[in-house]
């Protein structure tokens, strides 16, 4: 059949084209090597070359989350999305990569705390947290949550990717997490923008460091 | 506990005044009712108020993709984060949720194509292609493939969405859909932006329409 369409079809060939471009058009000079290479895919993944601007990185980050996914540390994410973006080949010591969403008890711990179910599945976590790399990528909510319960003495995780999407609460626990992150290393995007995939983005860039 | 962040966290409260800062924000009036609907919850998953200025409709998409997913019509994904992200419990017809992308015989079907494994699994859907709504949130190579096999004959759907994101073909895809779409409904985005988040948000606007 002849081809109708003039596209470049190789996968690699289009990360290539991809990374490329966004290096020449995106600011990365206030990053380290190793941030940058997380931007980059970030970038990839919004289509926004903008996004340069409002990414923060905390806490020696890109190190710190580098060496716990190496360690084998578990991945708990926000959202089915998140966690279905992770891909699991680029991980370096099969990670397990969690989404407490749809346990059945989250509906009931979410009436009980008067709180999305996206919060609610935080409590789930339980002592597994210790050390581990979590990735908000949807819900302010969470975002908030995992912090009052860090307030509270959970467990510390090696690193948080704060990055909730939206129009109510998304910036400012964002702000929140970078003012008062006990010390935890995060990466945060500034204002409203974020989401499911640019979380994923990061992680999947922080696996493709190592391999 | 003391709650020592003060944050909305009610789930429906948020999505209510989300959407009433969207409205505030941004230009609908170019839109339907039932387009503004799909357009609002694509600016939510996004952040990002300047997508109202790139989303377009083609040939009467929203009524006739409404009409498809409430008669039952299958839902095909090119990536599974779009596949995640459609809320089963909103969707009128217990409708199917389709991504073939980890099929055993996708990288064999690249290979012999010289494509992506995204364009590849294109080729599993079949004729349950017919009368379907197509979500292309991903890969340009899976757009401009399905656009050839539709080319070549293959069944038609009821609609396509086609939102793939990036740097290499993403626009390119998408303005030869919407110049030549073979008379099928589409939902486009201009440019770079798109992407799963955004592409499930259509889907699920198109289906809360309907409850």
């Amino acid at each position: 059949m002849a081809e109708s369409h003039d596209y470049l079809r190789k996968g690699q060939a289009i990360y290539e084209r991809s990374f490329a471009i966004i290096r020449a058009e995106a600011d990365l000079a206030r990053f380290s090597d190793a941030e940058a290479h997380i931007v980059v895919r970030m970038i990839h993944a919004a289509g926004l070359v903008p996004l340069a601007d409002v990414i923060e990185f905390g806490h020696d980050f890109a190190r710190v989350a580098r060496r716990a996914i190496e360690a084998g540390a578990p991945i708990f994410c926000d959202a089915e999305m998140v966690e279905r973006g992770v891909t699991r080949a680029r991980l370096p010591a099969r990670n397990d990569v969690v989404c407490t969403l749809r346990d059945p008890h989250v509906p009931e711990i979410a009436a009980r705390l008067g709180t999305t179910r996206s919060a609610a599945a935080i409590d789930l976590w339980g002592e597994r947290l210790e050390g581990a790399l979590v990735v908000i990528g949807n819900a302010p909510t969470a975002l908030f949550h995992l912090m009052e319960r860090l307030d509270a003495g959970l467990p510390r995780p090696a690193a948080i990717i704060g990055v909730p999407v939206g129009f109510v609460g998304a910036a400012e626990s964002k702000d929140a997490l970078a003012a008062d992150a006990l010390g935890i290393p995060y990466l945060i995007v500034r204002g409203r923008l974020g989401g499911s995939a640019i979380a994923a983005a990061a992680v999947n860039a922080l696996a493709s460091d190592l391999i």
